[in-house]
């Protein structure tokens, strides 16, 4: 018989390993352990809490839709129709739940050392109850253990949106959605407060399948002619007052560069009929996205959404697996990104407004110290988004405040977003975050570069306060 | 009532927080505190050296001159204006010293993690013998000592310099300066040693402000014509020669890359030219500079003076702000910088000389252990300035000792330089360098990577003598 | 007197010095500490197994061969000559065994802080049993002792093999090399393991010296017409066959960059004809190595071998001391290096094998979370070699687990190689490596964020284990 390995969720993981540090960072996180979840920037699905239907089942609330699990299984050979993931041609792929546990459970020691593994083990501690580790031996009694629970009312939706204790989570959705979802929840009468986030990349992005036919839809829904520059800003306006109405305090673009323009008119009009008759270059489509955060600049100006540029992933990086199973797959992988020259002209133009908030990421951490501090720690309008994707992690958030809190101190950093698809990552996600925050704050303290009094009054605005200012929440 | 809060000038600051580490951090600590402050690169004004007038008023002192400062403040929304930064165009701004530091002092919470916060507190309990921390009810309390402190004696520019402990400062000049500060110092019979450096960005960056004339003045001051190539260069030695003479030991080049050309003379006239002309484009002004370079390492070779090159600042990045306020206030932004391609020329041609030294500095920490320490581990002429700017920093010196230690040793590093214009934060900065330094040389003997012996040799080394020596000081 | 300074080759050395993680490390390493070392690549030479005559004399074994030792005293301003590293041009050099050895010992503390010197320790204290450190007073001690040792049957190549507990050592060899010490090796019955490794530049790289004369002796040992691209990979096809039949497992390539390409065929004849020409540009010179790449992968898939590449050194890069003195000179310098938009090409073709393993390396330690672990931890035949050449020190070892773990994992890295022609350094350092990699699981155990079974479990995985996996050895 072998024994039981449980899982380790200690009460002081993260905090380093120095007791006197230690003790300290214990003592911050506890003021802000149970603060509520502010979750200004993710990508949960809006039906979730609409319908409030119960999940499926383990493999497809955990494996299936979680590209951090199955794109580490795939790199040690696992295929991904025995993951279930459904092939774009409908061939045939795994459709036994259970299966596909196994299948998961018997390389879980894969995630050694991941944030992945934190993250789910935190939700199978503390939302399933398991104390043994999950393997190939236990992976039965996890599945039974999840799948009675999922059956039950207190694993709905809304009831888990309540136990994690989500003051108000950001979803992100296309101009071109009807916000079906939103409209119901908050028809509804039930209390979780979900709003939208304005995503425009398949209509800004000449390269997103579909761009035509996605801005004629843009006009069709709003009544403006988006095959002209004047009518293709006057939908984007429409439509961001559509999304404002729906709870939206902020817009979010995923370029793969950092890159605005500063176009005279005629010359966006060009790219712009370029773009709708499908001969754009490479290098135009770039001076299209590139234009329009421009013009998102100076919307955001006019109508308050607090906007967002998550710049630097090559998506779609594997073509035959884009063939087979289509994007989100795993395969977006991290470019160096310049954000100096990228960002002058639309800082040029709007980088001393008091009326504007623009929360800058990367997945290019080089440019923390060398990029983004310093241009945070310089314009009005700039802000810091937390480590973030690939970097959502120990190791990257400790890199980020090392890195930007020297020189954009702390305050025009924004908190924590969990950018997350994972549901029930969402407390673990949050939960680690503040545990490196307090470890740095208590590191500073026990160095003497920071009063344990200033420590105290900063816990609690990295764990939530600031997030919710900065995105007004 | 409110508990005052204390300024923590802790004397173990900045040591790790494992008992045995910090214990001998302290005791190499204890061997170089006292030490006297070689500053051998850094903006301090000629003028207060020369003058001895005392200092106008805390706000004067402290804020309107300090870019970090201001910086940080701009960042979170206070107006230039509200700080009495001047306006190029004379518009109003305040010019209440009072005023202007209740707004900085209630922002200073800004200041957090950061470095200027420590060097502030530092010279505000040091200097000053505030005990309080600054905040907004404070800030009248601390405006009042150190304004009647600046009215005494023992609060002027040579008393300071003595009471700092400085025993040589280098401040640097234009080649169009005629250093009469430094002549007016030499002949007052100070014993303070304060020497020019030769930073020649004027006259050597065709697109510098008025080039143009600054090369014909600098032709008028050395009587060459400097419209010809041979007579540019031969001014340039002329006026290297006059800086030597009033105790110059170094020449400065802030260029934008690190850039270095070695080109026919034909070439080199063509491109004087053309700058002359103001036909210059920028590939051409880049390559002008690059070639500068190479010949101030030649000579440099003739003259004995140590080369230094600061490259990867992309200046006046906010066009606004330039407009409005002009150079140095804070918009300055690092940019990637490549050195293994770019110093290639200069190298290729001075690169085993015995005869000259050039220091590398960096904005672009990832050059560290990439390129710079495998550069300077190899070439004879090539040394690593400290961490610079952004980067001088309590986190930004331990990333540089421990990115470039391990390839680069501690001989071909060359202690610290303060650059600063912040005169009051001058020992602040020294100490924190040597903290570091200590820490980091304490962690490597408890790690068994160093003979404790050998870390009491090199704490001095990395303090003190390693930059008189390589600035020839 | 001078007291004696002891070699500090404490067993706690590189642990961390919080006392709970030391313990930690301590038993984790106790684990590994004595298990085979399998250096599946490195730059020995097979001559000396084959041969087994003695090593010359302390200079010969430990000086003139080692790129680390001498590029540092050359940084310092000593003369290559006189440290007896031979002249292309036959003119004088030093040629006393002793003078370069004191010349060496007594420039020893420039090594202060680098893991040469960790390296030159262990092996001066395990190897030759020395317990002062060395320095300008017991240089002579020093040589007398390792000459004499080197005399005697313990010290002679294959004993040291032995006594090193190397269960397996890769070389690397030319296409061109006929091979014949690894023959004599194993035809001799001694039971040491040695394997060589196909590393084709010289025949892969059209600015290789000697490129065409190389690619018509490939064709003269194979039969194949090389002037063709047919002919031309067929070639590579028999030699790879002839270095399997020897031992291979693995194949390396040392490019400049990390570009491939998969180009028509009528395309690679083109570049073919104009590398063989002489006429190949630079650019075009480049593709042809990357197109090899894409080809080397798809043999790979047909003959088993394991691939590596190891891109990112500017070779040679001072052009003085390659003329004085040739390649290897530590005169290479790496550079930034781009593995996304490289690698897509071979990716594409070959990304998703089951049967083929390309190990990754890297000079640019920022591509460890930006690029290759995203890439290793998804695609199927992507591991991550350990931290290389400049980085293979105690902080890059670090910074490469600290980097890299979160996204890829434990499992899509290849555990340690030594890239040396060090012989001496091999011992320390596989144990460097193994005391970095059992600190850091220690670390991830007591912050837990790893169980502590999990991480015993791991220790001999990356000191061993995953090694001879991912090379097949």
């Amino acid at each position: 018989m072998t024994t039981m390995k449980p899982i380790d969720l200690h009460p002081d993981r993260l905090f380093p390993a120095d007791p006197a540090t230690r003790e300290l960072a214990r003592a911050l996180y506890a003021t802000v352990a149970d603060l509520p979840i502010v979750s200004p920037h993710g990508h949960t699905d809006p039906r979730w809490y609409a319908e409030d239907a119960p999940f499926p089942d383990p493999s497809a609330l955990l494996v299936v839709p979680d590209h951090y699990v199955f794109r580490m299984l795939y790199s040690q050979g696992v295929r991904l129709e025995d993951l279930g993931i459904p092939r774009r041609d409908g061939g045939p792929v795994e459709r036994d739940p259970r299966r596909i546990w196994r299948l998961f459970a018997s390389h879980y020691h894969l995630f050694r050392g991941t944030p992945t593994r934190m993250w789910l083990d935190h939700a199978f501690r503390v939302v399933f109850g398991m104390e043994e580790r999950l393997c190939a031996d236990s992976a039965d009694r996890y599945f039974d253990r999840i799948n009675a629970a999922l059956a039950t009312p207190a694993f709905r939706p809304r009831a888990l949106f309540e136990s994690f204790n989500i003051e108000v989570i950001a979803t992100t959705e296309s101009p071109l959605d009807p916000l079906v979802h939103h409209r119901k929840i908050r028809e509804s009468g039930w209390k979780g407060r979900v709003v939208t986030a304005y995503r425009p990349d398949p209509v800004v992005d000449p390269e997103f399948e579909g761009f035509r036919d996605n801005v004629q839809e843009l006009g069709a829904l709003t009544g403006e002619n988006t095959a002209t520059w004047a009518g293709y800003l006057a939908a984007h306006r429409h439509r961001r007052a559509f999304f404002k109405s729906m709870g939206a305090t902020s817009t979010d673009h995923g370029h793969p560069t950092a890159l605005t323009c500063d176009l005279a008119p005629r010359d966006c009009q060009r790219l712009l009929d370029r773009a709708l008759a499908g001969t754009i270059t490479p290098d135009e489509a770039e001076q299209f996205r590139g234009q329009v955060l421009t013009e998102m600049a100076g919307m955001s100006r006019d109508d308050g959404l607090v906007m967002q540029i998550h710049p630097g992933s090559f998506r779609n990086h594997n073509p035959q697996l884009f063939a087979d199973f289509g994007r989100d797959k795993g395969a977006d992988i991290p470019t160096r990104t310049d954000y100096v020259r990228a960002l002058r002209p639309l800082l040029g133009k709007h980088g001393n407004a008091r009326d504007l908030t623009l929360i800058l990421f990367t997945l290019d951490e080089t440019s923390y110290s060398r990029e983004l501090a310093p241009l945070a720690g310089h314009y009005p309008i700039l802000k810091l988004g937390p480590s973030w994707w690939f970097h959502d992690s120990p190791e990257g958030m400790l890199r980020f405040r090392e890195q930007a809190t020297e020189t954009a101190g702390f305050y025009n950093t924004v908190g924590f977003n969990d950018d997350t698809r994972a549901f029930l990552s969402i407390p673990a996600r949050h939960d680690v975050a503040r545990r490196i925050d307090c470890r740095f704050l208590a590191t500073l303290v026990r160095e003497h570069r920071l009063g344990e009094d200033e420590a105290f009054e900063l816990a609690p605005q990295l764990a939530y306060h600031l997030a919710k200012a900065a995105y007004k929440l």
